[in-house]
């Protein structure tokens, strides 16, 4: 039997990353592969009170059907936690999601015919890219340096391609790279998506992960014709097990939204979302938030010295302000995926380079996590590590 | 700002049940509208057991990510679920969805590019033929009798149209008219879709929900190649406000919907998976089920009941033999849209019919559920209907 398929198939592939993520589940194994927060800072206890008090309080609204958009006080929460990151809404601008990750399948969803251009951070999360996938786009990337984005490679794209419907960035400790956009560089953006009409999907799911510089609002705090769409998670500041995120858009854009999460899923699990919004009531999240970073600083520091004395010179890699990646880049005769097997005969794992960038290439790089792991696993992984590129020299 | 949607959102609209279940809201309104289970029926002191033991037993595994086919434990859950209702899986056929919504999604995700045909019954589920429209099929509405769709009709249409993907049906107390399709018709559909080459999606929410008559396997019981893929969810036997179903398909069917998965949200979420697990292992789900079936069986009886004997004569309904809808086709002169109108000004609220017909028309027609309102509520909402009907005779 032979079923005939969407075409879309044929540009789905499974992830690199979840692939990886399988191979790297026996315990021997050091990975800087996923992206995954330390469950050992879960809020464990905490969530053992907030389920207790949810269902004695109000179990049978926490396990029937709730509204599409969201449980009202859980967006009411959000409304408040943005206006810190100085960002102004109202819970008429924000849809729950099942992770950040539905909100970037929407965006595809909401904007992309057959052909449409995506123009993305070069290299951008795998992640999106797969999401994004399934529409069929077609990818531009554009290069960026230390402050993100070229704005004059980007100008010069919108400028000669009339169906550019969204440009995709991660601005703040961006996935893989690592990087932080300046706020310059966030003002022209929101300017040139202005002057050629396209929308701003900003993928923001590290940008409270903070470790040291200068706080900077997100690019929707920029946006002065309501183009920036947001999409914020409480994966990486909260539990990723929840599945909740959330989009933050201007009414008429996120009304799309809300059909599409109708007839995608209905609505994110009511229970969840009324246990986050009970944990934001009683608990302060930022004192949360702060810890994680504390641990996430010394295991960033950790990797980056340990890759310093045992990395051949030759390797280069970023310095994150933040978030939970940093970024290698090897001489350009080794192959990233040739050293992910090596790596893995000495039980360590990392997310190869190359299927970061939509159009291919680049397969001399590759992804390091550094939240996962406690500081022991981490020098030896990265001792062993060196040992491996030493070994492909 | 107008920005530029993708051509799909053309195709997509407000679901009516969601609209109305907005208005329905306020308490004084008798709401027949929604397919909601009854909340006083939900296990609330049960899981208030369980999430305890979940968070206790294995907290960091709960809140963290999981595996984009879902929790080995729960899929296991649902291979013995699945032979019960004699259907033989294994857990490489488990998909865990958010939802069987998301199943629908999906499914036509996989299948479906612009202009493909999805055949379903006529009348068929709003839910699913908004999730459709987003991937811009065309349907063909086969009609049904009282032993499901009519055979005839169906070899019809799959002999004179080559881009039929797949046949979209809910065999069992179907929504909205509340019918079941004999054995017989069950075995000539996948004898039709295997001379064909055509997928059967078989939506299968409320399966297990049967007062009376004689158990019927699943289409998928007579699958002889592999090509139904089955829709099960927890909603109607458990609580919605989980977001938990699944698909049951062959490896390689499966393995394009578990590549969906990952670019839509991942993953459903961790801990709800583990909670139902837990609860699939500590207690007696058929015992559960035993005690809605008695309370939906009451329910529907005495709506029949009031119906009959409220409703004028030249308005026909259904006799379900389970699920949780019944399905009423008025006069042809009265227009469903303006009785709701009225009706509403009497607090009683319904979903017009002529949205579970995807090509429109059927306008005289309206669902009724019986599963979310208490005994007095039926009888006092029928009662108003009626002299709301006869203002329009």
């Amino acid at each position: 039997m032979t079923l005939n398929y969407a075409k879309r198939m044929d540009n789905i592939r499974a992830s690199e990353i979840r692939e990886l993520l399988k191979l790297t589940q026996k315990p021997e194994v050091i990975s800087f592969a996923g992206g995954m927060p330390a469950p050992e800072l879960f809020p464990i206890e905490e969530m053992k009170k907030i389920t207790q008090k949810v269902l004695e309080e109000k179990g049978t609204t926490a396990l029937q059907y709730g509204p599409t958009e969201g449980y009202l006080p859980l967006r009411e929460k959000i409304v408040e936690r943005m206006a810190k990151l100085k960002v102004d809404l109202t819970v008429d601008n924000i849809l729950i999601t099942s992770g950040s990750q539905q909100g970037l399948d929407f965006a595809a969803k909401v904007f992309i015919n057959p052909g449409d251009i995506i123009v993305c951070e070069s290299p951008s999360y795998l992640g999106a890219i797969n999401a994004f996938k399934a529409y069929e786009p077609k990818f531009i990337e554009v290069d960026t340096d230390e402050e993100g984005m070229i704005m004059e490679d980007l100008e010069e794209v919108l400028k000669n391609n009339d169906n550019v419907k969204f440009i995709y960035v991660i601005p703040d400790f961006q996935n893989p790279s690592g990087k932080t956009w300046s706020e310059e560089r966030r003002i022209k953006l929101v300017e040139l998506a202005n002057k050629y009409n396209v929308a701003i999907v900003e993928d923001n799911p590290y940008g409270e992960l903070r470790f040291e510089g200068e706080f900077l609002p997100a690019v929707k705090h920029y946006d002065t014709e309501g183009r920036v769409i947001f999409l914020g998670t409480f994966s990486k500041i909260f539990c990723p097990g929840l599945r909740l995120g959330w989009v933050a858009a201007d009414e008429e854009v996120l009304s799309k939204f809300i059909l599409v999460k109708q007839g995608a899923d209905l609505q994110s699990s009511t229970i969840s979302q009324m246990e986050l919004a009970q944990f934001l009531e009683e608990y302060d999240i930022d004192k949360h938030i702060e810890k994680l970073k504390e641990v996430y600083k010394r295991r960033r520091d950790l990797m980056l010295k340990t890759m310093e004395e045992e990395f051949p010179e030759d390797v280069k890699f970023t310095y994150p302000e933040g978030g939970l990646f940093t970024w290698v880049v090897l001489p350009e005769h080794i192959n990233a995926r040739d050293l992910a097997v090596k790596a893995l005969e000495k039980n360590v794992a990392f997310v190869p380079g190359g299927s970061f960038f939509p159009n291919g290439g680049n397969e001399n790089t590759l992804r390091m996590n550094y939240s996962n792991m406690d500081e022991a696993r981490i020098v030896e992984g990265v001792k062993r590590l060196a040992q491996a590129i030493k070994e492909m020299m």
